[in-house]
């Protein structure tokens, strides 16, 4: 139980700018009270989730919603928050430029400006000592013919070549797939297999993401991560739940089962080792719920399912799959996934000096109310923003 | 032959207002020149669609996108146009009073809102002449125990029998169904199955439409359309193509022989019959190409479709189908899906006196430019607008 | 926690003959010992099923895999162990006549064949004294044009109307539906709106059973639960679990999550009291696990799954959702999931004179070395025998 | 319209030997007349199907299905019959030792015997000059817990190397992957990714196939294709179709369109040239359909979908994919896909002394009659014979 604790001490859940901001469907995007304004604000919005969590120390940024001048600046307001600055999400898909594409548009001009974003991006992380590039590409066409599918991927490789070659010791790229939309007919990095081929040719700074809304139907997750880890080449997560397409529902909150399989393999596969460098990123929106309640909901929808994961008796699990035995096997993995870890966790936050109901104490804060009443007038931030 | 060119000129595609004017995902939605700016461009557009393939000789309007002062100047203006109001779409999904429901939200407050403006939509309908009430519900949970599943269908057959009752001779209402989106847990009216058991209690006004982006990932459509006309119960279609979810592609793009085969169900089952009254509408969105060459592209292909379906060989069909030949069967069935009709739509259109090409014909009209030159200024017309 | 466990003690699980023959995939059937050779084998497997769990006091049957010359010795023979007859189930889907379909087929001789096999089964029902008849047609179409699929709902219906009318006092018959397989184009039943519409006209003595595996991907069931409790038609439940298609793994085993929202929505309905008639069955396999093992960890699945269902706090949930509290509710429903009810189902079972764990107790008993060693010779039961 | 003619005259389409015997559902396999009893009489029935369309001129053999004493006696006797033998497939999944998996068993033992399996498919590709090694692995597990999925890949690793180096100059193997069935939770070779890398590793002799049944929903098969050509690890498909999950029906009747743009990508790709090494096999069943005009009807699809393919006018597609006109490429796309090639397939096989129809054709030679007549006796052969 100890080896457990400390396993779970050392975790780190990283939120994400964008949750705090408004968001929505193409359908309408709900506006909610006290949501941020700028980057400084949503910093001190994620900072309330690592107060009482105690595990999500880190925030990603993106650009360019979060452009400000001086990143400097941006990161001592963060240190001052008690957080420091994740992963730099490069955004090339809200330009009109980009209808048809960023890095892989016909266009020579617009993929140089593409291409250009993402070496401002690096230049941030260097300005934030940020040292992951997360990079989608929203890329792909909506009909049949509409272009040269192989010609995008030579026009890839291209991009993702200069940007590799611009990332400084200490650096890395995380490459993200996702099966569709924007895009609805071909999208240019659809699944993990283009990613990891991508990012084998380029070498060791190129990694693969895996965001768990991102897949076709029936997809086992797990596997991939299992095998991504096994090749040295899984990057991070982007958590999130869905029960249809990319809903980026709250992590957990469709298929908790799911998520504690993934949690198993990547403990299992060593993922949680601090060398492994797999980095445990929120990606999901609040789109009907408060924000920040959302994000402390799915920190801990995470750390609960590693908890789980953590508990499995590896050896007497071992033993049923060396013998054959299913139901024995799947027993072994089944009890820990019953087993309730809440009274665990409330004690770990309480070793800590946290509250043990995260979500009680916030709500009792008055952090809400406060951020109700002081943050009118001004843009909210929102997608686009 | 002849009847098959009969009942091509006797078939009639609605396209609607909606899909004139910008539109797009969640990530971005990409303004395109000369894009209508208020209901009465819309129109103009619309009227271009008949112009040219002479067969979509109504427009649906969006309500309250596409609320006026005068209801009657603006189906003077349509008729003037050479085109007629069809149906009125009641949308409820963008009052921030809608984020948990419209017709189904908890609060009986949202609800008598919401019902209102169903009720209200009829009023439009006695104004413009309109015969149909189309509605679609965005209404649904996003998390497991967020609402009570069962009273959310009590209140929307509360409110649907309201709406039944105001009714008047000669009109009815369309009961839409969508697998999910924007909600993304449990969506009110999710599956046929719904839509037809309201429909079936409520009476012979109240009828079931097909929109052919709806549906579960391998779902049949075309029983779904066999069964609804079996069941008198088919009022009509809002067409359009995926490859994913609820893509909202051109009609035909993604699935040419899918749509061959609904409309062989539709043949088959007599829909094309005027007293069949089954409404053949368009409900798609044009992200990244021209709006009116989208729409006259998607008209044309529902026609190819359709005259594919009227090539099949019945008698040789049933003949092969009662010996249990299914080689044989499948051959007369495949054997009109693979003829070009292309040469025999573009002779009716000539016997019509119109262009053989519609798309080319457009083109070459000078349309588009007189537009572009002309709407500036303004807000153009999208979602919200 | 009193009325929990009452109502734990009354539910009922019924196991169907069929698990405990060999089963498989297309690709193999692999042979395991100890398999019952005939029906009477089967109930004796059954009984001891019933024995360690308490809760599964009736067999379903399946004719003609189940047929024997004197059906009022075989239910005599299950009084004396312990267990009494279930369902009777229809399967026409083996004779080389029904390769083009059974009650659906265009050959008026093969429909009249097997309505007549439907009618022999509610002779058996009234032989065994069980009140309950399960449909289960695999007929469809594997190509398009292959036959009528609307000719197909007319004999369906013809034949339904049939059996119906056969039926005597106190007898019902419950209609299953199914997605695909072994039909892979168009299948006759395919979703519970087909299902239902044919009951509804039929009366109610005719209901709908919902297999949780015979859904496309991304379905909701847990709604189609409610909904068809709301209208009286829900007739049981054919429980298993699956990943892909229709796996027919163990209940509970592939999402229990999903598994603890069905019966929260069957709770909510009411349909756990007796007199809803709500059938719990278990219809799966075990391919490459032993078959009572299979089926003990099936039965508790379940009950876990209900026991979670029944410790949800109605009233806290009711006040969370009526207020719009998202995350509120969503906390209330997570509680009860999160729970471990381990503890309370042991402590129920000692209550009973049972042992606190059923598999255990079972692997100790010593009942499968017997059977391992008596079941030599003869032909293991597996479909088709 | 020459080098059309050309590119189509040198196609050549591969059948399997198996698709001749009797197949069919976990639910039921249906016996045909006239059905072949041994490897020689498969041939025998293969080559009626190169006789009508005069490029099906190779075999895929079966092993354990097809083996014989004397391979080159079997080799002797395609010759004879005027075909070839080509892939040796190795299946690894009817033995009962392979129940939890053959090269990725736990145990050693079977692991040893699952490769010797293997080591003795390249012995028989000597004997008989095949050049290309199959390998399908139905390798998985049903239950989470069950087995270790990284361990699994650690030991499909071990046996891929030990076959890779068992290979003679000339030969290959071919890797395919499958999303699951008969494995139900986690397949080991379950999408393109993992045969890819696992590939990538081994070196030039080892490539992956494709077999378009055996995807996730919504995958994009033409972007795989596009995507393993560019990289040079296309060896192959398995061409069928489905509209469900691995439905094995004939390719092309589920969506023939989707055939097309896997087509066009291995046109624009060079695929079709000889140099490419890309091998077209069927690989499906006719459950219900009798086998013969089967493959014909499956072999006339794939060279129907060729034809369409070279016919796109890749000048004008290119000038409008690099004008970014959406609408313009796509329908230079789609012209070809529109147009009724049968015509030029039936003028190219009287240029080769053909009859125009292949189906009618072989209806009226007789061959069935004769097979059905003489076939009486013995054991047809079908799975696992």
């Amino acid at each position: 139980m100890t080896d457990i604790k400390a396993a779970l001490r050392a975790q780190h859940i990283e939120t994400p700018s964008w949750a705090y901001g408004n968001s929505g469907t193409r359908f309408k995007v709900f506006a909610q009270k006290g949501v941020p304004r700028d980057p400084y604000e949503k910093l001190a919005d994620a900072a309330q989730v690592h107060a009482y969590t105690g595990i999500a120390p880190t925030v990603a940024l993106h650009i360019p919603w979060d452009k400000v001048d001086d990143y400097a600046d941006l990161a001592r307001h963060a240190r001052e928050l008690g957080v420091g600055i994740g992963a730099i999400n490069s955004n090339v898909f809200q330009d009109d430029d980009y209808m048809l594409g960023s890095v892989t548009n016909p266009s020579a001009r617009v993929r140089r400006k593409a291409t250009d974003h993402l070496l401002e991006c690096v230049d941030i992380m260097d300005a934030t000592g940020s040292d992951t590039l997360k990079l989608w590409f929203s890329d792909g066409i909506n009909y049949p013919g509409q272009d040269d599918i192989r010609a995008r991927q030579d026009r890839l490789a291209e991009s993702l070549a200069e940007v590799y070659d611009r990332l400084g010791e200490g650096q890395r790229f995380l490459l993200e797939y996702k099966l569709f939309e924007p895009a609805f007919y071909a999208t240019d990095v659809p699944d993990w297999g283009t990613a990891y081929a991508h990012c084998v040719k380029l070498g060791p700074k190129a990694q693969v993401v895996v965001d768990t809304g991102h897949h076709a139907p029936g997809t086992n997750i797990e596997f991939i991560v299992a095998f991504l880890l096994r090749e040295g080449k899984l990057g991070g997560f982007d958590f999130n739940s869905r029960f249809y397409a990319d809903d980026d529902l709250m992590v957990g909150a469709a298929d908790p089962f799911q998520l504690f399989r993934i949690m198993f393999e990547v403990v299992r596969g060593g993922g949680l080792d601090a060398e492994a460098g797999v980095a445990f990123m929120l990606d999901q929106c609040h789109n009907i719920e408060p924000k920040i309640p959302g994000q402390i909901r799915s920190v801990m929808n995470v750390q609960e399912a590693t908890a789980k994961a953590l508990l499995v008796d590896r050896e007497a699990l071992a033993a049923a799959q060396s013998e054959g035995d299913v139901l024995g096997a799947n027993a072994v993995f089944m009890d820990a996934y019953n087993t309730d870890v809440r009274p665990l966790l409330a004690e770990l936050r309480e070793e800590s000096g946290l509250a043990p109901d995260p979500m009680t104490a916030y709500a009792k804060s008055g952090y809400f109310e406060k951020i109700a009443a002081e943050r009118v007038g001004g843009n909210q931030a929102g997608w686009g923003a």
